[in-house]
């Protein structure tokens, strides 16, 4: 018997999100093709944004790992918000992972696992993926991190 | 009866630029297997650089909105050069927005919305896309943003 | 008769380097539905970092030049790993390049030429490229370069 994602969420004492509003002319996400493109998906809990500022300034890489997460937790509710669940989806693609930090971050993959440790966890296969990591000046809304997810249906 | 992109572009009073050929030893845009994608797009006109510097230091959010614009304008010439035309596009998929901001903007999603805005007007339900918002330390050229577009073909 | 990609990095004085194992809870690459992402890959030769620091402030353009080409080779390494050598692998996609650099960068091409010359030397036309070019603040081990490259395979 396989566990459901969001029973593997509540395993491990998360549930998810509302998927959050765009907050612009685009899509959440768009698939054309079987490749699906998720928007840029932040921090975000209940329209408050978690662990705003800058990782190696205002905030540790514990709590950018924590922020990673909460990303990560967006991503699998815009992905239940555009799949309708989580059959259709074949499997995680890339996450591309920007972390607003300090000039002299180097922790980008302690920060980044807060997110592929749950993708992994609650997708198993599914949630394997590529992974990139950039340090940059600055993010929308002042996130901490946000994660830019590919994937694929079926 | 539809408009073409080219009326619509008009109807704007926007006209496509001839599209910026590659500053290295790279493509326009590579499509492979019906996906393409764009290398990264810059307000440029007539080979002048549009808007450079900082968004937020040189730059208002209204002039990095215009730089936007600019830059979704190469977009669509370089989708138009490389399908000669617009007929094989089936739409947007992702648009990711580099914008060289000072270290304290916020308003990512604002200056973005100048690309997002034009490509809804012009491709309708093609122009669809997600999209994500990074603010980094440089661009190419000291152009004020860059997008990098995926997109689907028929 | 067509050279061997290793016969032609050969002819350049280059050998393939050890593909580097994912620093984290991902994958070094994830192909379905024929697209390939591959994690983004540094200048790191032997587990040893190459060229680290600020392009522009520790580094000139040509040591970024050669650090690009360094995570080119990984790049390459990670597809022979992942292909089991490279006749599946029917063409490069899109490379993204992010480059650590000083605020006032502008010579992100020719760091990134280092990659795209490299792959368009040894893979013919299957190395045809989109690209992109974007400045950051920091980039995990201090590594000058990251190159976040797509590709599809036959």
């Amino acid at each position: 018997m396989t566990d459901t994602v969001e029973e593997k969420l509540a395993a491990l004492g998360l549930t998810l999100p509302t998927a959050p509003t765009p907050i612009g002319n685009y899509r959440r996400g768009v698939i054309r093709g079987g490749l699906g493109g998720l928007s840029g998906q932040f921090p975000l809990q209940d329209g408050r944004m978690l662990y705003p500022g800058v990782v190696g300034r205002d905030l540790t890489v514990e709590e950018g790992r924590l922020a990673a997460r909460a990303a990560a937790l967006n991503v699998l509710a815009q992905l239940r918000e555009l799949l309708g669940g989580f059959d259709r989806l074949e499997g995680l693609h890339h996450v591309a992972g920007f972390i607003a930090g300090a000039p002299d971050l180097t922790e980008h993959a302690g920060v980044l696992n807060g997110a592929s440790d749950l993708f992994v966890a609650v997708l198993d296969e599914r949630g394997a993926h590529s992974r990139s990591a950039m340090g940059v000046l600055s993010l929308p809304m002042r996130a901490a991190v946000e994660l830019v997810v590919t994937f694929t249906t079926r």
